[in-house]
């Protein structure tokens, strides 16, 4: 295990929290991100963290933006996926992983994560961004890729489109055919099969949480004070089933953590406070969920 | 494949759901169970079924009583696990799934579930049914244990142990260190790895779903009335989002339907309509609620 660097990491990923933190709390007055750090040693699992969580405020119903960092043995099956080795093996991994959770429909939700493993000698980063828009906001979702699309040129060309693919592929829904969002960017893997060290594409990976708040924020102020009503609230409720069914079904990081002795509450803080699932769920033709729908069918070009 | 022996299955599958609809149908005076069949062809998967769905009834807020049928090429991992043979293979499935869920947190819910499968060369039956109670009443898990005992002693005096077993094992959340409910019970593979054929078991599966109306009903008729107020409601929704936890991150059945051709509404008419996530909830100790989470922390002998 590299310590100095893997220290290093971890350092600035809790400085990120803190700076994500305090840029959210400008838009939420009512709500206090309240501190709750954990640590754990069991089952041949040890970790540790610092929950900052916001429920009931006056933007966002309920939100993490969350640090925690784990080590101890992965099982073979995931050793065998990770680094292709099928033995139990040693790991470690720190991150930030946000999502929140606004009142409004017309305010999205987000998600943002950035993690650092090691597994073996292996050594990683992995993350990226993306955006659930109950109502669409066309000008929103250009604005948060091209947020993204600048911070990626600054450090690779290819990056964005090909993390900006990776996103539409991986946060897709399979069983309803439909994008979780409006995409944004998904990483992993980078350091250990390209060509470039982890040191190298750390300033990249570091830089994201201020790019974060750059996409993210100025979408929360433009739209808090939308108008919306029940109907709009109910859509709202009903599509945040979906996200529930992908974080639930089909997202690593949750999987990964619940089974390496991440903590249960700190992890499932990504589901939505109030959810509806209505069966066989129908929108008017022409109507705004209807262009959300057909929005989500097929991955588009923001940019 | 075992066109006969299958059709057969089939078609008492058919009856069962139609009778427990009607069974269920007594304790429902304002909901109807809607008819919704469908049927598909896509990527390979064929199949079809009914689903029988209650939503806003007098007593259940949403349930399904669902019959389906897929056949298809099951992928190369899933034919690993299921018959250990590592390349896709044809197979064939049928079942009647149900989820019910009242409105009163009073009422538990319940779930049950039988399913006959051919894969390659191999056939075996699966299911079981396991209840979900909100509020504790010992008696009505007693009452339920108990008619399923009965079912089982009919048949092998062995399975109600083992089978009682299982359900505690597989209805039981990792991530949260809880089972899911107090049980009842689960078995799978049966006619394959014991020395039983499928011809030898259909008859104890063929009249679970008799012994499922006589486990649950009359806790349906004894708990509909009983008082209940908003305090009760929202621990209810509160863990109905464990419900939700389980049937996504774990439950077989589910991941299985919705790899293989399975109508997602219909497998997912299994969650709650209405759910609430709250951050690192805490009960009372000494309350109603804390004696379910201390019930819910080990797996019990309830008769």
């Amino acid at each position: 295990m590299n310590n100095e660097f893997k220290d290093e990491v971890s350092s600035r990923f809790k400085q990120m929290q803190s700076e994500i933190v305090s840029a959210l709390s400008t838009e939420e007055h009512k709500g206090h991100f309240q501190s709750d750090p954990w640590s754990r040693l069991e089952g041949g699992y040890g970790g540790g963290g610092l929950t900052r969580i916001v429920t009931a405020g006056e933007v966002f119903e309920r939100g993490g933006v969350n640090f925690s960092e784990v080590h101890g043995e992965l099982p073979a099956d995931m050793s065998e996926k990770l680094i292709g080795e099928n033995s139990a093996q040693p790991f470690y991994a720190s991150g930030v992983s946000i999502v929140m959770h606004p009142y409004s429909p017309m305010v999205p939700t987000v998600h943002f994560n950035v993690r650092y493993l090691e597994v073996k000698d292996k050594r990683w980063f992995g993350g990226g961004t993306d955006l659930t828009p109950y109502y669409l906001f066309e000008e929103d979702a250009k604005h948060f890729h091209q947020t993204l699309k600048a911070h990626c040129d600054k450090y690779n060309p290819t990056y964005y489109s090909k993390f900006k693919k990776w996103c539409d592929e991986y946060f897709y829904l399979q069983h309803r055919n439909e994008a979780r969002g409006v995409g944004g960017i998904f990483f992993d893997y980078l350091g250990k099969e390209d060509d470039q060290k982890v040191e190298a594409i750390f300033p990249f990976v570091a830089g994201l949480g201020k790019t974060f708040i750059d996409c993210y924020l100025p979408i929360v102020k433009r739209r808090r004070d939308e108008e919306w009503g029940e109907d709009e609230k109910q859509f709202q409720l009903m599509r945040r089933g979906r996200y529930v069914e992908f974080n639930l079904i089909y997202d690593r990081g949750t999987l990964f953590g619940l089974r390496t002795g991440g903590r249960t509450e700190s992890i499932l803080m990504s589901l939505p406070p109030e959810v509806k699932w209505v069966y066989d769920y129908k929108v008017n033709s022409n109507s705004r969920e209807a262009k959300l729908f057909e929005i989500l069918s097929r991955p588009r070009e923001w940019l």
